[in-house]
Order: structure tokens, then sequence, then C-alpha cells
């Protein structure tokens, strides 16, 4: 039950920043439709009947299907890296953990979302993928900077962080490409895991 | 120049086995073509224009759009199975660090080719998905050997063998999807990086 409270609470805490609903909807829908068949092959006209709306609706809260992707992956990046960030204070293995264990649940959770984030960047505009790629290089920078606090403190034995920092990414986020809901474990059981194998990648004494 | 060999050497093993050449042009433009705009996005006549071919052409050699991705995946997954198993015989830990590295090497080498396999596997259908999963199946049971030998020999120390193999799987394959080539770490660095990650993900006591 705490798990299935826990997912409302990320599912809320994702999507609210966008109003009003009927836009909230539909980027929800767009992230569905884009997932399905791939950006370039999905029309407005597609989201906005899978929104249960009319096509001019679309318009009205979005200039193009190039805005809904930009929302959708702003939207992602920035409630990834909140959760990324949002650990609380404590030695460096404990943190590196807790932020992995969220990061990789989230990416579960949200593997609708999380893969079109991760797979049309290229669709984005050169304006928005940079505000985008600014996001990301504040990801790798959270990440790298818990890595080398462990360092620092002795806790970690890492011969290439920014290495590392690559493949604790990559773990994560590949998550969202391999996740099946209800098949297998659950993204509470692979954030455990998952921090884990990481702690055996930087090499942490205490486990 | 040995890592330029090497990697001329892999192209031809990876697209030799197609056969006439000018089926072999068309695959390799149906993967640079579905890598860009997507499976579904992608028109037959895009595929042949990108081969330098008529659109009548394409079904001299496959009798649908869907042929030409499930060939792709065929060679890809058949290639790559071929990659992480021929490793040499020894102890454990050097037959898996090998398996990794030439494992994750490939997925570099072969982004293009390795997205389009991942990302599109839902367009298939259901019975060259069957065959496909077939091969994961296999591909995940040769890590799955390797990991249960180091156990076994006391080599390695692995709380929970499936994950384990899950996570390895997942950090090699989704390399394909960050790659960039003559940017950042060569497929030979990040083979080399992987191996002794994935090493220490399983604990293994003779680095």
């Amino acid at each position: 039950m705490t798990s299935t409270r826990g997912e409302f609470a990320l599912l809320d805490e994702t999507w609210a920043s966008v109003t009003p609903p009927a836009a909230r909807r539909m980027l929800i829908a767009a992230a569905a439709a884009f997932s399905v068949r791939g950006y370039h092959a999905t029309t407005t006209r597609d989201i906005a009947a899978q929104a249960g709306m009319s096509p001019a609706a679309v318009y009205i809260h979005y200039r193009s299907k190039e805005e809904l992707l930009f929302q959708i992956s702003r939207v992602g990046h920035t409630t990834s890296l909140s959760v990324l960030t949002r650990v609380p204070d404590g030695p460096p293995t404990t943190r590196l953990a807790a932020a992995v264990r969220a990061f990789a649940s989230w990416h579960a959770e949200f593997h609708t979302t999380a893969r079109v984030v991760q797979y049309e960047l290229s669709a984005l505009t050169p304006e928005h993928l940079a505000e985008v790629a600014e996001l990301r290089r504040r990801i790798e920078a959270a990440v790298r900077d818990m890595v080398e606090a462990g360092v620092r403190a002795g806790e970690f034995d890492v011969p290439d962080v920014r290495g590392a920092v690559l493949a604790v990414l990559s773990l994560c986020i590949d998550v969202a490409r391999w996740f099946k809901p209800d098949r297998g474990r659950t993204p509470e059981e692979i954030g455990d895991l998952y921090a884990d194998l990481v702690l055996r990648m930087v090499g942490a004494s205490a486990p």
C-alpha cells in the first residue's frame, strides 16, 4: 500500500506543474502516443483523439507538436533532476545509494515518459534542445558531485570518475527501455538492486 | 590503426551474411533511415532513396518494411550474441571481462543498428518477435552462465544473479543510446571501462 501511495504522489508531482488540467491531459496523451509510434509518425490529430479532445484544442495550449515534445522533455528532466537531488544530507555512501534508488525507480515508474524524453531528443528545435541539455548537465553534475564527495571522504575507490558517472546514469536511464509494469520487479525493487550495484561500481567501503 | 582495422572487420562481419550486395545495401540504408525518423515514419520510398535504388527494387529483396526491420533485428541480435559468446576459455573473471568488453564495444560501433534493434521491437510481427525473443534469451543465458560460473568458482560474490545479469546487459545495450563517434571515448575505451565496472558489480575478487 505504501508503494501505491508513493507512486501516485510521484505521478502527481511529475505532471502537477502543467496547468490547466486540459493542457496536462494533452501532454500525458502526447507522451503515450509518441511512445507507441514515435514522434515523427504521430500527428496532433492522434494526440487530440487520445486525449478525447478536438484537434483544434491542441493549439489552444501548444503552438506545435514539437512544443508538446519539449514540454514532456522539460517536465521529465526537471522531475528526474529533483528526484535525484533532494536526498537527505548524510555520508556520501548513503546519499549516492538514496539518489540512485530514487532515480532508477523514477525511470521504471515513468518509463513511457522517460522513453520519449530520451529517444526523441533529436526532434527538438536547437533552442529547446539547448534548454534540455542544460538540465542534463545538471543531472550529470549532481551525480558527479556525490561520487567526488565519496572519493574525497575515502568511502569510494573510483579510478575514472567521469566514466563511472556516465555508467551510473546510463544504467538508471535504460530502465525505461526494458521495464514492464506488473512483470518481474517493482520500481522500488529495481531501485534497491541498483543502489547496491552502484555502490559496488564505486567501490564503496561501507555497504 | 589496430582499432580501425578491428572496426572494419566487425563491420564486414555484421553485414556479410546478407547477400546479394544490393540486399545488404538496402538493409544498411533502412537501419540508417529508421534510426533518424523511427520505423513508423519511414517509408520504403525513403529507404530506396537512401540506398540509391528505385522503390520497386526494395520488393525484389524484401516483402515489406517490416521484413527489413526483422532482418536488421535478426542480424543485430545474431552478431551481438556471437561477439558475446566467442570469448576464449579461461577463468570466469577473464571470460566475463572479455565478453563485456566485446559486447559494449559492439554497441558503440553499431549504435545506429543497435538503436533500431532495441527501440523498434514492438513493430515486429508476433512471429518475428518470437524469433528475436529467442535470440535475446540466448544472449541473457550466455551472460548468466558466465556469472554463475564465477560464483561457483568462488571468484564472484553476487547476491542476486538475475538482477546483476539484467544490469550488465542493460548497461552495455544503453551504450547505443548515448554513444557519439569522434567525441569522447572510443568503442575500445568504453569496452575497457565497462569490463572493469562489471567486475566490480559482480564483486570479482581477482581484478
